[in-house]
């Protein structure tokens, strides 16, 4: 093993500077310096060394998970509201757990990293038969799959190891997708210099001719038309949210997202006319961007379920759209502009000219009065307009891709709101670990889970972490027997649709939760759902779980929308 | 799409000749041709047209599992009783969840197909941003990940499905590895005619020449050496384990397994002489197995935990070795012969010789008297002692690799029962499932669940499919506060080896069990666990569940050997 300094140490070093300073607390520092403040995962025999450095960090805190795939999801959650995450796992067993959560980051373009405690180095090469392994002597397996589904990857070597730390974090975090470093137990433990610099993550990526050209294609093209704007994921993603707001306080122009950006805008605002969803949008919405003659689309990418089935109706050659590397005025593309800067183009052309014709939008429906509750039995309904109603602003919503997504993806959210969604992946369990995440990613905003019987079945042992954390969440989950979400697509009756059945109301006692640290609410009508979130709203320093009764065939509108043209 | 019969359809039949038959059923009917009669999975939009066919099929249930990696962990526990074992889950997010599973079935030898339903044909073609894909238009992305995993694969299509079905089933069947059949939507749906001829799974593999002249070989090597046979798991898989039970009866040779092959043989016969581990075995095993001057080693597969760090002593000169496609004496090779043939030949020649001399063996120790619980709290060694003396013939036991296998594994079974473990890939939460799976493969034999509370956090869940299905387990959660097996290998006082606190005795409730269908006992004496177990005997079609508390840093002899191995 190498005793030798990194190539970037400074040449005047005789010896690594920090006393008992390695690769693992290089790789710790970095992370810390693009704003990690937890690292979750679970110990095996080839991290535990690492961990120690782990537990010794001064800015990193080890938040241990139930189990891998988990760690990975509130490793996503996290990196959704912080910018980064991070997660830890032992070699194969562990890592191949994670894989699917690693996979969602990428679809859903999320900046997350997987360090894998690997067999030391000479294990490796001695080809032997190590648990962990296939027991074929081949150690890079693994390292073939993980390369499928990140942007970066690396099997860290003593003489390369910093580089490649930097190298791989760099792409992280400037492409959005996620990061895979295998870390052999004794590579982790090599001596190091701690980083001289700063990492750069902000890559160039415009040249001023095409930003110019796109600029003067922009101030012939939008005179006379009627614009609307629709916004996207990658706005958020590309950190150019604030420029969109500013943008969009400028301008006066009607906007809406697809659900895959929601919250991305302020919903609350009078120009914002609702969630574009293709042949499924609100007629208010689909008038207004179908039928702008100029539709600046910023950051959007069109998936099967934001816009049931690609039934989206958008006229090319009235577009203009701003994507990841560049933008496009009709058929003529001016590229590479980064994102956040076409958009301060499109800000300033839209600003300067005095001729932009907001797209009319037909009357606002009248704000929704609070609803007053039903009689009867909780319909999804009544369910998503109750606790719609509820929100505040600064909360984090995420909404599991069944019932849950659709029923609350058409409601407007408050400002400074996030939601949390995975309509691309759609990996059901995810929100359960990710609203840990991103609880933990923001304590000052009060997170809140809605998620379906099947799906929380699948990921419910991170209920413990929840309540250890003692994150004040509210958690509704929707008892409605079984995965209704595939019964609208297929099989209502059929028993593959069934679960096992569970009693929910044993949850928080069960992982952990003690009388006084939480509340448990049953609620079969609109009023004892309303009575649970009042009670939720008094015990903000309480893990509240809601279980919301609805019937087994109940499904929201949007979700039958969606399931109708994806039978198509 | 294709409306061709298949290649293999008899020129005859001018169209399919059952109504309705398709690919699909193809597969199913091939599947139960093997011996499957449950499979499990969970479902996805990508397969629920095909799951119409699985809860159509004559033979076939279907067993709806609370996640993808619990699935894939009950199919290899089917597996490794039935002989085959089958899951199905939906594209990306289902199949990546469960691929630690497949990829722990390659390691540890076990036959399992995963069955994945995927997007039609011509939506993959389309390359757009499907749900569940990343995203990007390649749509091979996880059947390559699978690749890694697997011994053979295959993205089905209409034209040669049947055909590539029966090629990835007799591979997984011959080579005992897991296989992975991507079956499209559309894919499954188009018609097909039956099988028309039973699936040949019994390749040839031995060549005459070879095996005339290993005998010969042999005829001259034994003569005169003092003998012993060193078995292991390769000899269950390859399904030679009743022509060793012959050749061990008939030979009256001291016998030994490693680890991994624990229960393969009778360990109550009195030329049983333990387990060997290398190092860390009992002096008498070690006296029998590296001192005999020909040792005959049957599907041995040494791996560093089954040999504390391949610590074996064994002179290569000294050992006739008998492996999956061929057979060695000290240096000389004689390939190809399969493992059933060489232990044939094996057995007749150590039969016909009457000079082959057993081993000597040391005095066994006195038969363990009945243990007379001890007072104060429960240890490791009082806990497994006291398990190990209330087994029972027939009786399947699955022990997670933690404190659970270690202090297990050194402990003799009764004749006919079967131990289930994953030393090479230790992957843990894996029995949770597994005993499930196991236990459905044969209903007439009571499962038992040996796991620690930090393994079954990672799987828990599954006990709804446990207790839906009624198995009447035995179940030992082996409270003691964390990873245990982690703290013996290092940090045993740090955070990183805390896990949440649950409450466990809430758990049958929870997962559906009724009163009267389960008991739940916590034992934290000797005598406890004793009436526990003895409450289990006393309630054989109950679901018993038993928390055992264990000091924390308690660990059993053979783990400390070994994770002192481990840190060398």
């Amino acid at each position: 093993m190498s005793e030798n300094p990194t190539p970037e140490a400074p040449a005047s070093s005789p010896s690594p500077s920090t006393p008992g300073y390695t690769i693992g607390d290089y790789l710790l520092d970095r992370l810390a310096e693009l704003g990690l403040t937890e690292l979750f995962g679970v110990p095996g025999d080839f991290n535990l060394h690492f961990l120690d450095h782990v537990v010794a960090h001064r800015d990193i805190r080890w938040v241990g998970s139930a189990n891998e795939l988990n760690a990975g999801y509130t490793a996503d959650g996290y990196a959704r509201i912080r910018g980064i995450g991070a997660f830890l796992t032992t070699y194969g067993v562990g890592e191949l757990s994670a894989i699917n959560a690693l996979a969602g980051s990428y679809a859903e373009s999320v900046p997350v990293v997987q360090i894998v405690g690997a067999p030391p180095k000479e294990t490796q090469a001695s080809g032997r038969k190590i648990h962990h392994s296939l027991g074929d002597g081949d150690f890079k397996h693994f390292l073939r799959m993980a390369e499928e589904v990140t942007c970066a990857h690396a099997d860290l070597d003593a003489a390369t190891a910093t580089w490649e730390i930097d190298r791989v974090l760099r792409d992280v975090v400037f492409r959005r997708r996620p990061g895979y470093l295998m870390l052999a137990a004794d590579v982790a433990a090599v001596p190091a210099f701690p980083p001289s610099e700063p990492l750069t993550t902000d890559l160039p990526v415009t040249t001023p001719g095409a930003e110019a050209a796109f600029e003067e294609a922009l101030r012939r093209f939008l005179p006379g038309r009627r614009t609307a704007v629709l916004a996207d994921l990658l706005v958020h993603r590309l950190g150019a949210t604030e420029e969109l707001a500013s943008f969009l306080a400028d301008s006066n122009l009607p906007f809406a997202t697809l659900a895959w950006g929601k919250t991305l805008v302020d919903e609350s605002d009078e120009n914002f006319v609702g969630i574009y969803s293709g042949a499924a949008s609100q007629q208010r919405v689909r008038d207004v961007i179908e039928g702008a003659d100029a539709l600046i689309t910023l950051g959007v990418e069109y998936t099967d379920n934001t816009t049931a089935g690609f039934s989206m109706d958008l006229d090319p050659a009235r577009l203009i759209d701003v994507s990841r590397f560049g933008a496009r005025i009709g058929d003529e593309v001016f590229t590479p502009i980064s994102l956040e800067r076409a958009l301060a183009v499109v800000h300033r052309v839209v600003v300067d000219l005095d001729d932009v014709v907001p797209m009319p939008a037909a009357q606002a429906p009248e704000p929704e009065a609070p609803r007053h509750p039903t009689e009867g039995p909780l319909t999804q309904n009544g369910m998503w307009e109750i606790l719609a109603s509820q929100l505040e602003s600064e909360n984090i919503v995420a909404a599991d891709q069944g019932t849950s997504y659709f029923g609350m993806a058409t409601h407007r959210f408050p400002a400074r709101s996030t939601f949390i969604g995975q309509p691309m992946w759609g990996s059901i369990g995810y929100t359960l670990p990710a609203i840990l995440g991103a609880g933990l990613a923001d304590r000052s905003r009060r997170p809140m889970l809605l998620i379906g019987d099947g799906s929380a079945q699948l990921t419910i042992q991170e209920m413990g972490v929840i309540i250890r954390e003692k994150l004040p969440a509210v958690i509704v989950l929707v008892n409605n027997d079984g995965y209704t979400v595939e019964r609208a697509i297929h099989g209502p009756d059929e028993i593959y649709n069934d679960i096992a059945p569970w009693r929910w109301e044993l949850v928080p006692q069960l992982f952990g939760a003690t009388e006084e640290g939480h509340l448990f609410r049953r609620a079969t009508t609109e009023a004892e759902l309303l009575q649970a979130c009042q009670d939720a709203m008094e015990n903000r320093e309480k893990l509240v779980f809601i279980e919301a009764v609805t019937h087994r065939d109940d499904i929201p509108q949007l979700l039958e929308d969606v399931a109708n043209a994806l039978k198509r």
